[in-house]
């Protein structure tokens, strides 16, 4: 597997089998006489109910709580196909400065050893082919373009580790992993070769015949060729190329010497969409809002004349927007775990409740529902806020605040090469107009047919979105929000894509040009939620392109 | 002198002695065989005039033009105190991978022996105490402030070259230089003294009291006195902080192992204005907009019923700012020199007409006048467009969105700690919404009584100022604009202070809260050159408080 996946496969779920939590931050430190989780204050609740109490839980960023109790000399064992290069290297220099300690690359696994023949085993679902009718391009011609990049990046050579990077650049699809449309795989391109690691059961004759011409090897041969390639680096005195998710053992294999770990250039390759990407975005999100607008209309209807806030919760309805994309052309599946969720429960960001804990729907309480597909034609990521009952002046004030700072986005023409830092501030100020914001990023790349979120650029404020300006074909959503703790959430979010409008003038001299945004999200935003009042006629403009008629 | 000052004193002007040029940008070499002057784009034709046939033009930044001439192997003589260590280093390092050419620091400075008696003496002016009703804390405070941060930056002292930072340590002020009222000398601040090297004759028996308790050395014993200090630093294992624009001849004196350069504390304790500084602003700045109401209406008269446009040019006119700040109480001087533009003229940024291409001024042109004042309880910026006729739609549609930017920048509302990167787009997006742009900052820092320029904070796509979040107490300019070459150029500048505005939320939870910007400008903005169907209501109440009646 890659290390540092979104989401991750069961086979690999190793720290919810040894310690019993589950939740999607967390680190267990396994010594001869302690065991130690530790996680980030989401979860201090969720891990302390879940685990026994063998394990200490080890609360992240609490001031005067104890994050690190390893005596100073401790050697640390650990699996290095589970972390990134950069992330071994710190850890390793951090823990000889303690008393010599040191950070162990171990051969097996020791969890799966303990884990046995109970592990799930490896999905072996069989790879497709994703259409060149929808990709756009072929994956010679990408080949051809990853290596043209060689020379500048001074290198003769790339390992690829990233899954969506190999998905993109074999043009391949795979059901491994929930929500993202990858499969496991290595891939090692050079001038002279280009060859695909794999478990080879996962490809049928068709795929066989599509790769022709690319050498295909088991998953795990990798190591030991990259080992063999090394030899003959030494002599070549040019390093080899690693994407920055490429596990510490990749790195290893190959000799760290041999190999400079950077962003890798697919990223960027993979970044820009080309024409045909960028129509299945605009075709395949017309099939979603028809999806989503059926979903509201149909949450509506239950709730006002099916009385549905006695018997539906947050959870129960969760499935329905799945259940009608299916019903849509090219539709494979969610793109995420749909959040819906209802009034308090709202405000926690980002987060989906649990059966168990649900709540009812509520035509007194706002409802927020954040989700997204994936088809053969493209990915897609919404979320709306509505109200079915009469919502308050201010759940309206603080919702037309977030559209206004949503609009604000959308609107923006800027030169190209502008950073989503930069107009990050855009989607922010009308909150911080009243001393309010929301704290997470606004706006995220999304692929093409692959994972929902994907770099390098974003819209918020990483450092790393500085070097990642905005350049035409690119995706990014646009999910300014607002929470209020034990109330109501609130959050629009649209996908765009990053276009050139047609301005009057070209001040870069035709040196990149100007971009803007095109939403090509096609769910209604709930007019009863707008306090006109607070929108300027350009405001208004806007939204008549997009407005639900209640 | 310090290395990198904005302005030079005439005996520091070696440059415009030997070539000729005495642009603000240029560099020259002088080999035993040749004599190359380099410069940028804006003085190609001004230095090719300047200089005779001993020099060659060296064009930089033109493609295909030969921008460097030296034989591997080279050795250049600098003389160490001109440029800073950083500066210093990059340029050794660079010749050292040349076949062994090195950059050589030497004693004596050449062009100051060919200029010999002719070299116009240092300054001689007497400093002056700047009086703590003014700066607002005693310097004995402001050198315990410094003091009480050597732990953090872990070092035993300070050694402070820029000029500015030695006024303000010490509540002194000069006339070393013009516009800036600093004074040469140099600083060293450690655990058990203060020394302020300075030629003494400079000091009178009240700024000698004024100094009781602070060691007072001959300007240039600093080189000296740093030798004897850095045997002791060996043993101490404790860096000497100095300042980034200490010289690489400081740097050298202390030995290059015992100081780290860095970002100088004092500029960030400078740069966050106490209560007295603040008010000293706003009230400076009242006196300040009468001189320039008063110009901007003598200007009018002058041309409407004077026949002004007949016999007075863009530099005629430019002492009149300064003739009528100086009739203002507290009034020292103008902070910097006046841009007095009109037409074509005013489309070449920040750069002032000379006698002999003056144009004579025109009812039917836009004006620009961006000018400053130097005031005992603060320093001015303030950029006026004018038009004394009738201006075109496109001048005016131009004028307005500008004024759009200058306005949505003003308005803002943000966290503490926000930086004037990220907050930049907001003064460009009208303009980039019909693909124009303008090629320079939106703001800068001011400083109180002091540089019309300071730093770290600023408001533009400069990386710096990323690392210098907006804190209350900075000052800032708002100075977007507009050039279209060949025929007119806009701007408009206030200078403003950051200041905590009253939200209704504190989203920060206490750390930092929300700032904004107060506008301490009182300069009148034309209200003829807007379009006011281009403006929102937002906008057109925030204009109500300070348009011109004309």
């Amino acid at each position: 597997m890659s290390a540092n996946s979104e989401y991750v496969a069961p086979c690999d779920e190793r720290r919810p089998f040894i310690s019993g939590f589950d939740g999607s931050a967390g680190c267990a430190v396994i010594t001869l006489n302690a065991a130690s989780m530790f996680t980030d204050g989401q979860y201090f609740l969720q891990a302390r109910q879940q685990m026994d109490d063998n394990w200490t839980l080890m609360k992240r960023r609490l001031p005067g709580y104890p994050t690190d109790h390893l005596p100073a000399g401790t050697h640390v064992g650990i699996d290095p196909t589970l972390l990134s290069s950069a992330e071994g290297t710190s850890l390793k220099k951090t823990l000889n400065a303690r008393g010599n300690g040191d950070l162990v690359a171990i051969e097996e696994n020791l969890v799966d050893i303990v884990w046995g023949s109970q592990r799930p085993p490896r999905p072996q679902d069989k790879v497709f082919i994703h259409d060149a009718k929808y990709a756009g391009e072929s994956h010679a011609d990408k080949i051809t373009r990853v290596r043209a990049g060689f020379e500048s990046l001074d290198t003769d050579g790339l390992v690829v580790a990233a899954l969506d990077e190999i998905a993109w650049l074999f043009n391949l699809r795979g059901s491994d992993i929930d929500y993202n449309p990858v499969f496991f795989a290595y891939a090692l391109v050079t001038k002279a070769d280009v060859t695909l690691y794999i478990d080879e059961a996962k490809l049928d004759s068709n795929v066989r015949s599509h790769l022709q011409g690319i050498k295909t090897r088991p998953y795990s041969a990798i190591f030991g060729e990259l080992g063999e390639l090394s030899t003959t680096l030494v002599q070549s005195k040019r390093k080899l190329l690693a994407g920055q998710n490429a596990s510490w053992a990749l790195v290893k294999a190959l000799g760290e010497d041999n190999v400079k770990v950077n962003k890798s250039p697919i990223a960027m390759l993979k970044s820009l969409k080309n024409p045909t990407e960028l129509d299945g975005m605009r075709q395949c999100h017309i099939r979603d809002g028809a999806a989503m607008a059926n979903y509201f209309g149909w949450l509506e209807h239950e709730l006002l004349f099916n009385g549905g806030h006695l018997r539906l919760s947050e959870v129960d309805v969760a499935d329905k927007p799945e259940e009608l994309r299916r019903a849509q052309k090219h539709c494979v599946g969610p793109s995420f775990d749909t959040i819906s969720s209802v009034g308090p429960n709202s405000a926690i960001i980002h987060c989906s409740p649990k059966r168990g804990s649900d709540a009812l729907l509520d035509v007194n309480k706002m409802y927020v529902c954040d989700s997204g597909g994936q088809y053969l034609d493209g990915t897609t990521d919404v979320t709306r806020t509505y109200h079915f009952g009469t919502p308050s002046a201010w759940e309206r004030e603080c919702f037309t605040r977030v559209l206004k700072g949503h609009i604000a986005l959308d609107r923006a023409v800027f030169p190209s090469g502008t950073s989503g830092y930069a107009l990050d501030p855009l989607a922010r100020l009308p909150l911080w107009e009243l001393g309010l914001d929301y704290r997470h990023g606004t706006g995220h790349g999304v692929g093409s047919f692959l994972n929902v979120h994907e770099g390098p650029q974003g819209v918020g404020m990483r450092m790393n979105y500085l070097s990642a300006g905005f350049q035409h074909g690119m995706t990014i959503t646009n999910e300014p929000g607002y929470y209020e703790d034990g109330s109501f959430g609130i959050c629009i979010e649209n996908t765009c894509l990053v276009v050139k409008p047609e301005t009057k003038f070209d001040y870069t001299g035709g040196v990149g040009g100007y971009l803007t945004f095109e939403p090509v999200t096609m769910v209604p935003i709930q007019k009863k939620l707008i306090r006109s009042g607070l929108l300027n006629e350009d405001e208004k403009k806007w939204l008549k392109r997009e407005t639900s008629p209640i």
